[in-house]
């Protein structure tokens, strides 16, 4: 077991309705020193690959990609939800679904900070059914740029998500991957890795 | 003229509308190196505070108060705009006008992530009107917490934000301070410190 499933143990809450809370520690309290040993790790699984950005959405990816991206010596961009007038010019842009929110949302990101040049690395702390992610991947497409890598603090083993996008073809490196858990009785079941 | 007034020189956009964009390296692409220093430039200037924890609000907030975090070894708690399903309980919430965006935001914190023993940092990446602002204040006194400080990146130095909150006696720290700007010829002034 990894530090992140083990503090997923003793700090994670489930609850009804396939959710679980890691809010003390991954997605509203922060811990930055896990962060950094989940940056340590990512840098080690794709330690093959030439990654130049790390690219994430808002909002609770944002700190896990800032801390990871100094393992990476790169710049990060994050998504962003809906149109910011101070955001100008082209955006590639992509619809996304939030299984938390239960909504849709227009993700956006500039021109100005994504081309065929950037090998990028992917980042994010939940992967369930995937849609975040996939409409992070349709805009570095549409940018004719390349995804490196995609690293994922928990994956909801039992929902499409991952294996969809491990289907495709891309490296997806989850350091937590559930396989199940009981809200009743609290228990958690991580995938063997 | 510090690291991030020459930066903001450099690659910062005056436009028409007072709107100083600072994309490339600060809330849409994020240069990491630049957080760092921004980082340790807070630690010597609240030297003398006693900080467990660091406050800032999603978005672009998040992070430049992670980075800020690792040289003062504390945990982050970011407030959230509207109301998850994954929030469980109470919340302290207030509410902010997003001069950015033309609306306005619920912005909310669990009550388990603030309390009365809490010497709480507030981070954030622009300060004009100071409406986000207050409305993290309001929230961090709603808890019985006290705010020790508060390390805005770029203020608008020509907007009432900054004036009210340090004629309330909050440490305030402003990185840059844009006292004027002209979107015709894209000069920026900043105020001495």
């Amino acid at each position: 077991m990894n530090f992140l499933e083990e503090r997923i143990l003793k700090d994670g809450i489930v609850k009804e309705g396939n959710v679980l809370k890691v809010d003390s520690f991954l997605n509203h309290q922060m811990d930055i020193e896990l962060f950094n040993e989940m940056g340590k790790e990512w840098k080690r699984r794709f330690a093959d690959k030439n990654i130049n950005k790390i690219m994430t959405i808002e909002a609770s990816g944002i700190g896990i990609a800032c801390i990871a991206a100094q393992h990476f010596g790169v710049p990060v961009v994050f998504a962003k939800k809906a149109k910011s007038i101070n955001i100008e010019g082209d955006v590639y842009t992509a619809e996304v679904e939030s299984f938390t929110h239960k909504n849709k949302n227009q993700v956006i990101v500039s021109k100005k900070f994504l081309n065929e040049n950037d090998h990028v690395l992917l980042i994010d702390d939940f992967l369930a059914n995937g849609c975040a992610l996939q409409g992070l991947i349709q805009i570095v497409h549409a940018a004719g740029a390349t995804v490196e890598g995609i690293g994922i603090a928990v994956e909801k083993g039992f929902q499409m998500g991952g294996k969809s996008i491990r289907n495709l073809g891309y490296k997806l490196e989850s350091l937590a991957i559930v396989e199940s858990m009981d809200w009743k009785t609290g228990e958690i079941v991580f995938r063997e890795q």
